[in-house]
């Protein structure tokens, strides 16, 4: 399969940053070639003119079994929301449920243009793997592993999610995930990282979440969390700390000297009202690879990158009363370039050679005019604007309609689990 | 002209903020009759089956003829930006620029649903009253009256906004605006007051939006700004007070007593870094009319009022680290029955007898599964969803379309007045 993209303005993300106005072509899986007026001969063609082309966006922090819960338990403290209505709800949850539910997170996420994601769940994670392959996501998926401290059941936790870091189908791999530090036993953080390691699988952790758990960490283990974790060896570079919204200066360090990847989801922390505001733009200078994630639709509550993107961006700038704080182009690295390398994914830009998961962009009413285009995607941009969705040189969506799912009938399955309030 | 909407469900923002699966009947520019299985005779019948109607969002703080400047000069404080950048770039504009970046401004406006908007401008709005008409907004627009402090020049600023007080067409009024109490003496400021009052418009004002203002006027008047506002007469049910990040226990009090409308534009403040949040929760308590607005699009960038549901709810949990601090539905209501009282509109509300403005949105994946709708609406909710749009019993966006206006040739004339970035 080969596809064509003619004429579309590029934010190629390559290392000089450029933009360019050219073709594409995609040669089974991988963009073969990048230039003006190209005529290899293509199984499709795209004509992208008047559109934008961009590197699809990566969301590092989801828990896409729990679209779901959107808008359900909304305005509750994060304790009483997670240990009363989520954990609950979630324990009623079903395969089915799991399935349906992931699949209405890729149609969301594809239609905002994120191509790749990092999923974290406490189900097992069969449904899910089948979920994104049909509908022809890229990620890696983890079930969390959770003992609440209590480091007796570790084993059988342990037991119980082995098998699922042999999962792998299409372009989605396993991952290895404790829930954070304060609800896993030291020797469940300490096993769960050596199984990632051994399997050579990416590690995901929420960490420095909320202030409780700071407090938490410091009484019981006289270290800040990412202290504590680095002193057990989870501060990696094949870690994913997921929040990071209560470092101090120390731990922004550490992450940074140890090439630790942090998943901000500022709209999940405002939401839930956590108080903390990661230091983006300090953790990027220290060097860790900073990435962006949404959280879930129970927590945020819609999955769009492009709203994650202009919340980091617009929460630097509120957070140190500093408009030049942080760059469009810094935001954009964080949710396309940075996210693929957290991933190990040879993708996150539009380059020959490079994977192709490209998302094209009908400017509309609001990407208008052609003022500074990192500017527009970052503060203005939109799932309305994506019209195209190109993943490992496949299109899912064409013309805004869904390839690869009937969306009406997923709706309908939707609809039926939940009963329309009245 | 009659239109039958079948089968929607209706946020109808009514007293007791029912939810009713229903038809809508509209009568000319009214909304004649809610109810089920209505068989009126009707010129046009839109089948809303799946689809969601709210009222119309009311945008109360806009300066569209600005909207060409989206992504310009992005990245400054704001005294460099508004003095270096924007302010010179203003006074480049032609009246044929105002009215094409308005017209800009309203497509986008419509296509997020918003149907009303209060415009602040510093040229002469006649174009905009044009563009507005053309297009079938609703709204008010003001010629900012600005002397930066030298009184000797109010005398010539009234004389050039007099006239624009008897500017009026269609279902677009005047109203009269000063820019702010620190870029405006205490001459000009009370003029235009009365001279709103004498034709009985509304006054616009940004009040308390930086620290610097807020010092500037305690120096200059031993006041805080708002204070100083109501000491000369400005500060009455009225005036919107735009902006207001800025605010002592004392001031609040005052809008509350004073029933001053606020206009609280929560995605400029952070975009420009101002560092005030509005204390949106204590300024309704206290009485005053709480409304939203977003900026302008060189401020913002979008023009989405989701968004700036988005950005206003989770701002005041993140501000004050309380997620039940406000409820989605108060959230709601500030965009639109509080925006259309604001604007002495009948409307705000989908209501026998009220205004036809009214929005019809397609829930898509992002807006289910229909757990808490309001919910939905405020923390999901986008322009992706609008389908359709009524203002004043006119179909001005029909399935995804604009019906007033080619927008194509819109975009090729707003391209033409700016080159795209190399």
């Amino acid at each position: 399969m080969s596809i064509l993209i003619k004429d579309a303005t590029i934010i190629t993300q390559n290392n000089s940053r450029d933009q360019l106005q050219a073709d594409i072509f995609i040669d089974g899986n991988i963009i073969s070639k990048i230039g003006k007026n190209l005529n290899d001969k293509s199984d499709e063609t795209i004509d992208a003119g008047g559109k934008i082309a961009i590197p699809g966006l990566v969301n590092t922090h989801a828990h896409v079994a729990m679209t779901l819960f959107r808008s359900y338990a909304d305005d509750l403290p994060l304790n009483q929301w997670l240990e009363q209505k989520i954990w609950p709800a979630e324990a009623k949850q079903t395969s089915k449920d799991v399935e349906i539910s992931s699949k209405l997170a890729f149609c969301e996420m594809i239609r905002g243009g994120t191509t790749s994601f990092v999923e974290m769940c406490i189900h097992d994670t069969k449904p899910i793997f089948k979920a994104a392959n049909e509908i022809g996501m890229r990620g890696i998926i983890a079930q969390a592993a959770l003992d609440f401290g209590d480091h007796s059941k570790s084993k059988d936790v342990m037991n119980k999610i082995k098998p699922t870091a042999d999962y792998a189908v299409g372009n989605i791999n396993a991952s290895i995930a404790a829930h954070a530090p304060n609800t896993c036993s030291e020797e469940l953080l300490i096993k769960t990282k050596e199984l990632a390691d051994q399997k050579h699988l990416l590690y995901q952790i929420h960490v420095s979440e909320t202030r409780q758990e700071v407090f938490d960490i410091l009484k019981t283990k006289g270290k800040y969390p990412v202290e504590y974790l680095d002193s057990i060896g989870i501060a990696d570079k094949n870690s994913i700390f997921i929040h990071c919204g209560w470092l101090t200066k120390h731990e922004i360090s550490l992450l940074g000297n140890n090439s630790v990847t942090v998943s901000s989801c500022p709209v999940s922390n405002l939401k839930l009202a956590t108080g903390g505001i990661a230091q983006l733009t300090e953790l990027d200078k220290s060097g860790a690879l900073v990435t962006l994630g949404t959280d879930s639709a129970a927590s945020n509550n819609s999955l769009s990158m492009f709203e994650s993107m202009k919340f980091a961006g617009l929460l630097q700038r509120h957070h140190y009363w500093k408009s030049d704080v942080i760059t469009a182009q810094k935001i954009f690295d964080f949710a396309t370039i940075n996210g693929a390398k957290a991933l190990g994914i040879n993708g996150g830009s539009i380059e020959a050679g490079k994977l192709a998961d490209i998302v094209l962009l009908e400017p509309g009413s609001n990407l208008r005019p052609r003022n500074d285009l990192l500017a527009h995607l970052v503060y203005s941009g939109g799932p309305q604007n994506v019209s195209d969705v190109i993943i490992d040189g496949k299109i899912v969506l064409r013309n805004r309609k869904m390839q690869t799912i009937d969306e009406e009938k997923l709706y309908s399955e939707v609809e039926s689990m939940v009963s329309l309030k009245e």
